[in-house]
């Protein structure tokens, strides 16, 4: 393990957080908020001054394995998350340790889920970064840092890097050259996030909540600035927010074909295809159950909001669909299970996921028929390695295990089931909102201090993608590198 | 495909159940319940004549492969299902035909599900009956077959008849010819079968409450024959009950190793070890849950005896579990996804699978950190192969797919989400009660035709493990044996 370089990377990552949190302190300091204002300046002191660390270690090698890139991911999110939620403790905004930690981790991993109860106790300052974590997490930190500077030696390595933090079943790069991918994807993510803030200002609403909106839905976050969520704006506000939840949850290599007129290599891609079917399909599903409740557009529009925002693992909502007849709510808990696109800022298991293991269990229904035949899988014409399948069925096996083990876990509780199993699953799939108590119009505040430190795991769990954390706990990772 | 020998065989399977009717008839006879002792007879008249279709068409070719075998175990059980509920139907004992086929499939899966809700409206003869498809289909009604005749031209043929019925990931035949194998099964299940019913009969309870109460635990299936269940007999034969249902759960190979005095080998076994540990460990969580509620024998019966009936997917219960702390309540669900053994007659989703999939991710996450390493997964000094691991992925793959869709198309009833997650979990594991309406005091009568045709499928599904059911819908399967 290069320890040095690790603690390298890490200090580059803190710089990076602190230099993001000074918007926030400013924000707080204009509008005269001082103990959120203090509270920004020590965490960035506090930050720069871990952050000269780096100083004393210098990496004598630059050779970056897989392992090493899983364990900076992990060490990444939890230092982040650890050292983000300190304002908040420190002004006293949420003054529970524990409380103010499930809030920041809820941020940056674009889940949403929150414990607050009584908006009227967050700043704006705070307000502002908690939006800013979602998008910062969304697109990874990361592989914010690969944009800046060429860190390792080559591509090679430092696509260990992108591999531990990008979402997705397989390694998907733009161009040859990683830094030259982190770029792109950023630039991307840019222009869609000013795009958006531009549709929202023309509708009217303030600058501060078209930027806190954007962000949040940029990074399919999904935290609210106040207790009436997206529900409260008028519905072009909403439509607008209910289409660039979908455009987020695109894998972003997409649009970069785009740029590039490929067009039909674009339009055909089976991810794309079965991720916009399935939002078309289940809009309509709901649509029909609740024509009653809303009308025509109210219908459409809630319906496409609500579908829109679980699928793409955002969790914002215009309506509490708790409260919706019971295929409706059924139907979003399976939307959740299944999540965005690989290579977006989406979250949740992904749809690139369910089309190889659904390939692979056709492929093996046919075996079973001829034990004989051979064969492959394919998708869009690319043979899927047999790495790759026994990766995403791996996957499945993580994944079914960590919902089992934190359902009973949060059973210790006594909350109801129904609470308990979709509060695993949206955090998991770093959605937000669930069913029952943890509803769009409810939170996580209830639960235990153990519930929430399973769910925070969760959280981690589920926008790393397992197993960079899994890694950690297994004996050899922390050897010292051979040779 | 060789369909002149299926029809054959099916033929045979009608005999073997038209026999097996005999002494419901009987029974109804002695007990002058005319209306079920005229329904047993024309049931019984209707399938002889069905059976004649063999003297029709004479197999040419007496080959049989694994498709064949596949399609076989899936007819097998439509068709004895459907039969086999006319008895309900045409006595009016169970008048709407969807219910007579829901408590049908129930029993033949072991599942134990029922609609009943007044047992006042069942005969002795209709009680016996239930409680023998459950005996019956929990070995198997194909290796029953296997133990009679010859029906195929070779070992090797055979082999796949019992492979497509029997449970768990690997093909496990005791001794190498497959037919000695079935009767080795089933000499064993009698003589367990038997054991059990002296202890009972040594308890004082009437002798055909024990025959019931033995049928319904030896095959893991958990129809009660009255409203109080187990709970309504006294400790001791509420301990023998637990006992059995354990020791049916275990894989029969394991007793063949005791009978053959490899002990060693015998309780070396890493899923013997497991199952067993489970079932330890999980019993002293639930004792210590509702130990304020019962007492110290009280809570050591109750828990016992929930997890033993639960883990091994019979379904009998000695209390309300539904009304247990929510950390006992999710701790059952989480023993139901688990399930009893391979090889035994429990259903569930098996240990050895859970087993396989976990050394097959640990196998996983250490291929992640050393991409070039090799190395296979071994289970008890065994190489596990490449196909098994596949195969059982697949099956994962499968299970949620079945469990994710079968909630969605319950959600349309309007129960409560607890009712539809459990009812399915439940079902597909042939386990019986779950929580909220269908617990262990409720039962599945309030579901839609919908609902119970979902769940019926669910059960069909679970007893012949997903595969020769799934197979049905493969195009290409139904055409004719090539050469």
């Amino acid at each position: 393990m290069n320890y040095r370089l690790i603690v390298r990377l890490l200090c580059s990552v803190l710089r990076i957080v602190a230099a993001f949190m000074i918007p926030a302190a400013v924000i707080s300091l204009t509008h005269h908020e001082m103990p959120s204002f203090y509270a920004f300046l020590i965490t960035i002191g506090i930050m720069l001054l871990l952050s000269l660390i780096s100083y004393l270690y210098k990496p004598k090698k630059k050779t970056f394995y897989a392992r090493e890139g899983f364990v900076l991911a992990a060490l990444t999110w939890v230092m982040v998350s650890t050292l983000g939620c300190l304002p908040f403790v420190i002004s006293k905004t949420i003054p529970k340790f524990i409380d103010a930690l499930f809030e920041t981790v809820s941020g940056f991993t674009t889940t949403g889920a929150s414990i607050v109860t009584d908006y009227g106790h967050l700043t704006m300052g705070m307000l502002y970064w908690r939006s800013f974590t979602h998008w910062l997490g969304g697109m990874g930190v990361l592989v914010f840092l690969l944009t800046l500077e060429t860190i390792t030696n080559g591509s090679g390595d430092s696509m260990h890097i992108m591999r531990a933090e990008s979402p997705g079943p397989q390694v998907s790069k733009l161009v040859p050259h990683t830094i030259a991918s982190a770029r792109i994807l950023y630039a991307i993510y840019i222009a869609f996030t000013l795009l958006m803030l531009v549709l929202l200002l023309l509708g009217g609403i303030p600058v501060f909540d078209a930027v806190n909106i954007a962000f949040a839905t940029a990074g399919t976050g999904g935290f609210a600035i106040n207790a009436a969520g997206i529900g409260g704006y008028s519905p072009y506000i909403q439509w607008v927010v209910a289409v660039f939840m979908m455009l987020f949850g695109v894998n972003f290599g997409i649009y970069y074909l785009i740029i590039q007129r490929s067009y039909r290599k674009a339009f055909r891609n089976s991810e794309l295809l079965l991720y916009l079917t399935t939002i078309l399909f289940a809009t309509g599903l709901v649509f029909v159950t609740i024509f009653r409740q809303y009308g025509f557009e109210g219908s459409l529009r809630n319906s496409f909001f609500q579908v829109s925002s679980i699928m793409t693992s955002t969790g914002f909502a215009t309506a509490d669909f708790n409260l919706w007849p019971q295929f409706a709510r059924t139907l979003l808990v399976a939307l959740m299970l299944i999540g965005a696109c690989a290579g977006s800022t989406g979250g949740g298991f992904k749809v690139s996921r369910v089309i190889i293991l659904f390939k692979a269990l056709k492929h093996e229904v046919r075996r079973a028929l001829h034990p004989n035949s051979v064969g492959a899988v394919h998708i869009d014409g690319d043979t899927v390695s047999r790495d790759t399948i026994s990766n995403t069925y791996a996957y499945l096996v993580a994944y079914c295990l960590i919902i089992v083990f934190s359902i009973l876990l949060l059973g210790i509780d006594g909350m109801d089931y129904e609470t308990n199993v979709t509060a695993v699953i949206s955090c998991l799939n770093n959605i937000g909102p669930g069913l029952g108590t943890v509803g769009p119009m409810g939170g996580y505040s209830g639960y235990s201090v153990l519930s929430k430190i399973v769910l925070i795991v969760n959280m981690l769990l589920g926008r790393l993608e397992i197993f960079p954390l899994l890694i950690l706990f297994v004996p050899g990772v922390w050897k010292k590198a051979r040779n």
